[in-house]
């Protein structure tokens, strides 16, 4: 398992990216009236008319205002193998005395879970066990999970599982704090009233079991609204965990089914957030900064995150899921997907996300295979990356060096290739990608999708607008925006 | 002020560089007794022999085992021209109604806290000012500060200015939750008894007016323990502010003289971290969690944000030192300040920063120019600085591939150049680097110190265990170490 010493390969591709990055968040130009930013980046060239102009102007409603600035926030991450065990002395050093354990009826069995209970026990601490959280989690999953933290009320929250246990986890926390609070007062507009969460919650520790969600950084819970036949979500920044206790040892548990699916979640939240809008194009601007979204479009911080989780993910993926033993791939992968859970959970992500919602809601009956459940399932990375090389061919006008640096992340040699041909030639790589993985759906066909169901994927998609709005490219009025989508899917059949 | 559009370079570099960060942090082969990590890290090639061995071992000392795990912590950080103003939304949001504003002299007539003051005001928010920190805080000005906050009693604090004013907030945060403390109770080991804050301290916004400590990131505070003649300070997770507000609005401010020994902070902080040792060379492991330093030494998420603060600096320093008006080269250097902040504050800084303290503390009276006090004064960047040559030409031997990746940074054609004479290509880049920022003394003579000061620098240095320890390649003997100290400073005396 040694890897063998490299040498450090000399060129300015580094230096060039790094410039790219930079460039693209220009700050706006010297300007006397620079206390006050709401009359800035209107123009790029500014001229001394255009600027007593603004100093003129009617106030300018804040809705159609570009933002201008950024928020990075992240979970506490410790990453080391064996620090599962850890656990108990930090709920001790936190002063919890009385602590929820949130886990799913697989993972209870693992050791990731005695160990965490172990840890508990050591230390004197007084615990329950939750183990009943659904893969995929539905409204109704989530209701029967808050009914039963509301009664113990726990002072802190122990998640140990993949993303939908600790997605979990952070609602039930989040209606403990809130229990006279209506459920859809914090689920996303226009679904649901998309309030802030105003106050702090308490404190959640997340162990996670796969290396997919990144959900252990971020302030995101993803749920089914049976009702509204959608998946959607609430996301805040207070709904992050405390800690994540990265602990390699625990992916090892992983069937290679879910190392495969679990890593195309990570390569697509880190692909989306590469190329989202910039976040000094996002409307409309905060009054408040209470009311900046964690999905605020890409930034210069993000941007660290996501390029090097997609880099990992090419490198490591295939090998993870290929041998069992390679525990050094997989390690890698954990930290990728803690990665690129720091890069969209500040940046968000867009159209992968957004349509692999009603993608796995309206499941015509497929059952991925490796998956230990008894119902149909399509797994949240299947449903992603089905559709991502029609994205990002879609989306590479927006930003072609973008998808050119993405495209050379899966070993393309881009030296020739043309910025116009930038979708084309990430889309293949992402297609070849996906081949290699194997036993992936090739389209939305091999899920049982017929081209009679497009109109009902498109119809689900439309809520999506938290993370539509992210979408570079994507028309904003409504029909036009429509018959995007519908071409994204018609193209995603088959690939 | 646009930046032109560039085009990506493509190369083998990145994914180069990606390879070498990872295959440094080799985890251990699998082994069935995964379960107990306290029985890993100690064979590179496990044999059946070995295997048994270490089953059949007696207990060890875990002050001896290395460190198994890593921890990344950091504020949050908003980012953005005219953020300043957020500010008494901040304190609204999170229910404070009693602020104790932290800021100096020269700070308190700036426009920052004009914004700051206003932004309390409009939100209705009881305040006070606290205007009197210390450039380069001493024990006795700390203790001062701490003495106005402990009767106000407020319920929040914001620190406006440089690292000076945002570590004195820190401590009169920690000394008004702690009001019974002894003062050396929390100061670092040997020179005070560095105990762990076992409390969440009260709400701290940091709005720096420099770029270069990355103090709103850090849980660290330093100062000048003048009965001990030496620069110490206080280090734990717990310290860290709530909120950084980076407003590249705010180091338009800063004089000339300024950008450029704040730039040399965050060029050493960069530096020192992406070559401390790693984390899973650190010794002693620690037995409860809340013992893992905040400068546990380079790891694979602190490399991330170190390599890139170390490129951003190369390149935005000497633009923004040149040229008052190069405001993208200021913000650039205020985002690279808070990104070295999170690789230095979760891995460390080590010779440079450890000779810097009694650099700065047995200054025999050099005033450096543009600093407007009324005493002699070393700018901690110039003392830092200062030794940076001679410093990574002895670390080199360590790890040459990082100290070429370093040159690599500072534009060096590394192609042809040999793993030995690392060392001596990232040395030269770093003196040509700055004899060209300018104004800046060409060695330890030029502050006034002669040969005969090297032996009380050097036992100024042997105090600084904190962050020696993460020093590669310097003895742990303690005469050989002062001999390698006194050839350092010896070699600094010119450059």
């Amino acid at each position: 398992m040694v890897s063998p010493a490299i040498r450090v390969a000399p060129s300015a591709a580094n230096r060039a990216l790094n410039l790219l990055r930079t460039v693209q968040y220009t700050h706006p130009p010297t300007c006397p009236c620079h206390s006050n930013p709401n009359h800035h980046h209107h123009h790029q060239t500014p001229s001394l008319l255009s600027h007593v102009r603004r100093h003129m102007a009617t106030p300018i409603d804040p809705a159609r205002e570009k933002e201008y600035a950024f928020e990075m926030a992240a979970s506490s991450i410790r990453f080391g193998p064996g620090s599962t065990k850890e656990v108990g002395m930090d709920f001790k050093n936190m002063g919890a005395k009385r602590v929820c354990i949130v886990t799913d009826s697989t993972v209870t069995k693992l050791d990731a879970m005695k160990q965490a209970v172990e840890g508990l026990t050591r230390e004197g601490i007084e615990f329950t066990v939750f183990d009943k959280v659904r893969v995929e989690p539905k409204d109704s999953s989530v209701k029967e999970a808050i009914s039963f933290a509301k009664p113990y009320n726990p002072d802190a929250f122990l998640a140990v599982g993949g993303g939908s246990v600790i997605d979990t986890a952070k609602l039930m926390n989040l209606y403990t704090v809130f229990p006279e609070a209506d459920f859809l007062d914090f689920v996303n507009a226009p679904l649901g009233k998309g309030l802030p969460v105003t106050k702090p919650l308490r404190p959640l520790v997340a162990v996670p079991t796969t290396a997919g969600t990144g959900s252990e950084t971020t302030g995101t819970a993803i749920f089914d609204l049976v009702s509204q036949k959608a998946k959607t979500g609430i996301a805040h920044r207070n709904l992050k965990p405390t800690l994540g206790i990265c602990d390699p040892l625990n992916t090892r548990t992983m069937p290679s089914a879910v190392h495969a699916s679990s890593g195309l979640d990570v390569l697509c939240h880190s692909l989306e957030s590469w190329t989202a809008i910039p976040y000094n194009e996002r409307t409309p601007r905060p009054t408040n900064p209470i009311n900046r979204p964690a999905y605020q479009g890409a930034n210069p911080i993000s941007d660290i995150f996501s390029l090097q989780a997609l880099r990992s993910t090419v490198q490591y993926l295939p090998r993870a899921v290929r041998d069992p033993d390679d525990h050094e791939a997989q390690s890698n992968m954990l930290l990728a997907a803690t990665l690129a859970g720091v890069g969209f959970g500040n940046a968000g992500v867009h159209l992968c996300h957004g349509m692999s919602y009603p993608i796995s809601s309206q499941n015509p009956g497929y059952k991925h295979q490796g998956y230990n459940v008894d119902y149909p399932i399509i797994p949240h990375g299947v449903s992603v990356a089905v559709t991502a090389p029609a994205v990002f061919r879609f989306t590479a006008a927006s930003n072609p060096d973008r998808h050119l640096a993405a495209a050379e992340a899966f070993g393309v040699d881009i030296s020739n290739v043309k910025r116009e041909s930038a979708g084309e030639v990430l889309g293949a790589a992402l297609a070849e990608f996906l081949l290699k993985l194997g036993d992936q759906p090739r389209g939305l066909k091999d899920l049982g999708f017929k081209n009679s169901d497009v109109e009902g994927l498109v119809e689900g998609t439309i809520p999506q607008q938290r993370v539509l709005m992210l979408a570079p490219t994507l028309s904003k009025e409504l029909d036009a925006e429509k018959g995007e989508l519908r071409k994204l899917l018609e193209e995603s059949m088959d690939y």
